[in-house]
């Protein structure tokens, strides 16, 4: 087969791409009407993606709406959705309605850090120790290295791990609004360039990644310490609220909560929730996320209490809340729009929108963990979803 | 704020689309001049979202071709892939153009299972352990219950997972074109129906759904035993061609496997591979598939060779890669395209779907792993994208 | 440095228990007054032991009387423990002493399975999913080649994982009163080489082992599967008992049970009890296991409830506790006797000792949790222990 | 049945162990002729056990001489193992002579913390922040309050770990030679009782322990941070020397590698290597360390590379051995001359301790995993052991 067609002068047209739609719809002998209705303007699309022939046109609902009390995140949102499962918007509605009316969540951001984890080694692990020390006390001058790449990004520390002769160090950054993982990556390389030429030892090997970053797959490394945000979103429901509004007294819920956790520690889950990554993923696609790193961004945490007087302490932890506001796909046609509907398009967006992401979490876990134990989940997609 | 509004009559109309992008653009003060800007007809989307107010528009490129020898793809296809992450898909084509002229890349599905993990708590151990054996000599009722409830599920076996005095029955179904959580939810469901019916003992407690399945969410569980497909793609190398198009020779690309396996092994990390999530999201996104599953099909094994003669052997298990060609979002506008410049919107192509996803994440694992080890990676960032 | 004396003729002997003893003090510059003080018979040792040089005596402590209804063990038994950790014997008697006047502890042997997992490597992915099958169509003849190699050991059925061109045949089999670490590799090795001499495919490489089993270590697959005995130790501890006993109300040590399976989730824990390896060694030694089954046994999980009236319903499961009550170091003097006071010695008393060892892990799960909430825990070990 | 007798004057004498061990024979009707053969002064034992009534006699062999080039480890060892598993201390020797005919084992300790983890709850995630902040700049107050109970365990950082309304403070302590678990509980507790004083917020809930130490059982935490000491030992083994000691040529034990690699991986296995806990239970057992702590000391990396000129590199990384020179049961009678057989008693000694132990375990595997590569594994357990 050909190859499909790129232009040597501009690529990113409305000519290109159509001729690259109708090269396709000829070698594969299928009609392409839908692919090329798009308003995005080719030429806004260079940094975003290479042999550009349309757009896939997500549906997008708004659920909410919600109200977040939040330290970046204040008031009530409407939240885009962009999703093709049915009754997921309005499941993350229906929990949305019972948090406001609790009185809203509250919502931090508790860590920050976007990595790269370079790899060095030596012909034993007593000089790769050495070199861990030497790392250390050149902490300085490794940060000026990194930091003089990137006018946003500052490296904040460097872990070290080791095995064997070989050492990684995990240079940990702040990024602004950008999630950053180019950014890490360029600043990275400047400082392991430092290293090299600095390093008074013999390095055997160097490699800027070698799998501890985790990069777009999840780790428990990844858990422990942090990779973009680490949201925590939280309410407390009254009682009879439960019970009006999601059929589902506290101690009903706490009960499958201890199943839960039981079932999740037994298979060897990175989530003891119900499904972080609903929400997550239907607002990355919306906003202009990197989508793939829901990879890292669906694990997490869930913890509840009782309270003294029966209310339900609810909360969900996301350890690596890949975000930004800025850079990637935030700036797209429609994608742009929707974090102009969250308000998070100014510059210091970043925190508001993870706590937002945050809070959409925490209410689609308390609706289908509610709508199992009341026994309501696999009707509402009966009556609502595709049922396939 | 007020509520979203909803028509009591029928929801799915341009009419109710764009009152609801007015409302929310009155509300948020926010301009929506592209979420509305869309081919699909809104009255297809009742199974697909609520509070439908437009779509998200997201950039697909193609890349390819690529050549496949599977047992249900056969030849060579353009992958669509959408996505804002600049580099992605030239980065693909990259290993697509290196795979091609190895001869092409060989595909398996070698497991095929969906569940749902139903959790049934009894007075002590002993009596849920003898639940356990009645489960198993009741298997043939338990599936006719199970499968009545559809026409294209079947249940193919109830493993079984105990601690204290609870059981969890992972019931695995096989779905047809369908992702099936739906339908086997709903299956599951009616057997357990069935089994609370019939069962002699005493059931302390039973519910649909407690964290084993697991749903949403990697756990190691289904890296074992598979959740959706489970697919191998492999390629042999020959030691000329690597040098020639990734300027990476074999021993060079072993060697950072090799550190790559330590880290992965090192963070815990679910992928001992580059960035499966990328090319899976990309697909996921532009063929109407659930993207949320990407938290489960996002893990992975990566396993390398250097053959007698010098050539690479690279191979790429996903082990719970969970897609469908009927139902979800598949059958909408511009996804469905998608599937048809793949071939894969016939009856009977889930599989072929399948080892056409696994097939270009070797491709984009074998470009990343060698842009890493010629160094080339950054730069191309730095060329393609924005970088930040 | 010289090699160790051994002799050509017979090396059991007390003299060259001796003549090592005084080759290894010449050598070192080292009295040995107390390694040579032993009762046991060196040519009971042939099967247990090179170069005998001596015993390590390891003090042991009785706890007790422990109540037991078990489905093997029933009644009372003071368990030996054979530890150098002061408090450890006391404390696992403090919560003997609860679960006794509780109306003893409920056990029960749930799963039993010891395995050796060989891999048989192919040219490609799909000759391995052929392989497969074929040893699910062959399994009688297969069970037929293992079964033969030992009166005791039974195949109980091979389950398969696969990754890449490689697939683990996990054989599982139940080995009476054995461990069966041994028994299992000779007739797994027996199976594989029926395979090898049966299948008409190419297998490109067969080992007998890859670290699949896995043995000597934990892994996730064996919490999930078991290795060894899976038993369950469960309790209902009435609120007034806990609070004259162990001055800790239900409600207290439940709410450290949230803690605690947090704490064990986010750390990545193999178990999210407290120490069940302390009483399982200290059992271990005094009772002649194989002690580096502590890797494996130590694995598990705790699970609690409040129930309606306010008590505390408490258990522990133990996925792969191996143990033995013939074989290995079951019949050597001090062991023996050990196994003897428990009423484990006869044929058939495996499960018996499996059901002792986990009302003993439980016993000490409630004493050390119940400490730590009481805020006992530091000062015991103080006046106890040796306090370093 | 009755209580166990104990002395209210002096419970450790031979009359005590004696009176026990009568009621013991009498209450269970079982003659104990071997239990009461020690040599052990019962007097010394009163902090190492209670209601002592004898030994376990666990015969010791002894495997070497192993050449170790390590830090603190320089020079021949013979190293004592105490266990009852055939072929274990011939293996290991057999790894000992490999290993010493190619120059002896390189031995590095590369971290050492000893810890204790209390946890705070808050009445929300961001009070638990400014709590973890106020933490980091008190640490120098907190430090004092933990040092000042202890006059060898040093507080040398606190890492925090946070999840929802909860903050875990990992203090991480040296402790000289000794293992320091209860060490570091009592200053732990110390520092805490001065947070608890001077911290100008409201503490919800404070608890010294809540499973992410991880005391007595694996994590991956642990496996990342170090728990007692991290230490690696390695070796270059010519090609040559494999061939004919190990019948094994360097190609097919690092083959061996890559498939024990993907098992490793895909069972979730916390250790790639061979049999780590084999070698460290029979040195544990011996010379009076923690044997509980195999649960943590069995896990570990293994790491191997073909060199340039054709020879085996291969290493072994034990991230959490827990070793003490001091405390505990190192004082006893047999484990005493065992420690002195090693030079392992003067003060100083846990390091050169923790090399040897590595050295050992790196011995062993290289044995097993020549054994299974040449097909002697089962043989040789044919040959020597018991074979059950």
């Amino acid at each position: 087969m050909p190859k499909i067609p790129r232009s040597s002068d501009n690529d990113y047209t409305h000519d290109m791409s159509q001729t690259r739609r109708e090269f396709i719809a000829r070698e594969t002998g299928t009609q392409l009407n839908h692919l090329g209705h798009y308003s995005i303007p080719p030429e806004t699309l260079s940094g975003n993606i290479e042999n550009f022939a349309g757009v896939a046109q997500v549906p997008i609902g708004f659920a909410g709406p919600m109200l977040v009390n939040g330290e970046h995140a204040k008031g009530e949102f409407y939240v885009p959705m962009a999703t093709t499962e049915g009754t997921l918007t309005a499941s993350y509605s229906r929990g949305m309605r019972l948090t406001r009316e609790a009185g809203g969540i509250t919502t931090t951001v508790i860590d920050d850090a976007m990595q790269r984890a370079p790899m060095f080694a030596f012909s034993n692990a007593r000089e790769a120790l050495a070199f861990g020390k030497w790392v250390e006390q050149n902490f300085e001058a490794i940060k000026r290295a990194c930091d003089s790449t990137t006018s946003v990004g500052k490296l904040r520390d460097i872990e070290q791990y080791a095995a064997s002769k070989l050492r990684w160090l995990r240079f940990n950054f702040t990024c602004g609004d950008a999630a950053g993982q180019n950014m890490v990556s360029k600043a990275t390389k400047a400082g392991c360039e430092w290293i090299q030429a600095n390093y008074p030892g013999a390095i055997e090997h160097f490699v800027l990644a070698a799998n501890l970053d985790t990069d777009k797959k999840h780790s428990h490394l990844n858990s422990l310490h942090t990779r973009g945000k680490r949201v925590v979103a939280e309410v407390t429901l009254p009682k009879q609220l439960m019970t009006d509004i999601m059929h589902c007294p506290p101690e009903a819920l706490f009960k499958q909560r201890q199943y839960s956790n039981m079932g999740a520690l037994m298979a060897g889950s990175v989530n003891n929730g119900a499904h972080f990554a609903n929400g997550i993923t239907a607002m990355f696609i919306a906003c202009g996320q990197d989508v793939a790193n829901v990879a890292e961004s669906s694990a997490g945490f869930t913890y509840a209490e009782i309270t003294p007087n029966g209310d339900y302490y609810f909360s969900v932890t996301i350890p690596s809340l890949i975000v930004a506001t800025y850079g990637g796909g935030t700036g797209l046609a429609t994608q742009n729009e929707c974090l102009r509907v969250l308000g998070c398009t100014q510059r210091g967006s970043v925190n508001k929108f993870a706590e937002i992401v945050a809070a959409t979490v925490l209410c689609g876990d308390l609706s289908l963990g509610s709508a199992v134990v009341a026994d309501e989940w696999v009707s509402s997609h009966e009556r609502l979803g595709r049922n396939r």
